[in-house]
């Protein structure tokens, strides 16, 4: 079979349970370390050093040609806990392309699936089969609201981009805390 | 919550056991009477009436907007079984847009996913958890080889169109046949 001729990548194999990609090659892991400021707890201690650092998420993406009509496979991995009162959640953010969607397949795990566009906000519940689509020009951050990992087959267009920045100022317009009964509360952000 | 101002598709349920996305705008059920001539046995007999008229496969597909940088979920369920001893399949096709790729996720049975372009050919198989690419300019195919239903989670951008045409007309480079054993065998086209 001429496959390896393709220059592409093919065949891999996604695991339900455990959503590990393999082969992958794009692999990466975000501890706290890496989201300094981003948890209210953290806004205003985050010049000084952590305590401790746990894992967060981590993501495995396939590599493809980064051109229009090219899509990237990518398998989110957000563990069970909190910094403080609030759920551990991805960055988030805005495509650079303002006209390139998402869409995400929840695999296993119970988590929120928070969009915004400027002042217009959006959630949606993730548990096993929800299949959710992100529409172009909005932004969007998963958290995980329960005691199991929450994995997440998410698609989008190569040329999509990521821009993080406008998130890491200003954050989402709501913050999902863990309230008194361990049940999630959306809380607006002061 | 102001989803219903999105005005494109949001949650949705898609149950991996089944295959079935709800809701969803765009259902379809493929028969043999929509398939005629394309299984070796009726390729002299197309224009004669059929004995039985099996379902073969079905389609769910989202209704997301048609342009660049959206993308469309599709779940594909073809049964088991098979014309002579020719393997259920899909039709097959090119995207018309030639930078198109799409992105297979299969979530349960075992099938063979066929992929071509012009004079090159290419095979790959489909159990739960095979995560296949399908680069841009190649037709492609999936068989179910086994007893069970196989079903598929595909993502195609939303601009790529359908080229049924050259496949119908011509065929893919090789047929899966079912051997002496049951298990599947690659025949080339004659």
């Amino acid at each position: 079979m001429p496959m390896d001729t393709l220059n592409c990548p093919l065949s891999s194999h996604y695991d339900f349970q455990t959503g590990q990609i393999k082969p992958c090659e794009n692999y990466r892991q975000i501890h706290l370390s890496d989201m300094r400021g981003y948890y209210l707890t953290d806004r205003e201690t985050s010049n000084k050093p952590l305590k401790e650092d746990p894992l967060l998420y981590e993501v495995y993406e396939r590599t493809v040609p980064m051109k229009p009509g090219e899509m990237v496979p990518c398998s989110t991995i957000i563990h069970p806990g909190a910094v403080g009162n609030e759920f551990y959640m991805t960055k988030g953010h805005y495509h650079s392309n303002a006209n390139a969607a998402e869409i995400y397949y929840c695999l296993r795990g119970h988590g929120l699936l928070l969009m915004q566009q400027g002042e217009r906000f959006a959630v949606e519940t993730m548990k096993a089969g929800a299949l959710i689509y992100v529409p172009a020009g909005w932004a969007h951050r998963s958290v995980n609201v329960d005691t199991e990992d929450l994995i997440i087959f998410a698609i989008y267009p190569a040329d999509a981009g990521h821009d993080y920045g406008a998130i890491r100022e200003k954050g989402f317009l709501k913050r999902v805390l863990r309230g008194p009964d361990g049940a999630p509360v959306l809380r607006e952000e002061s």
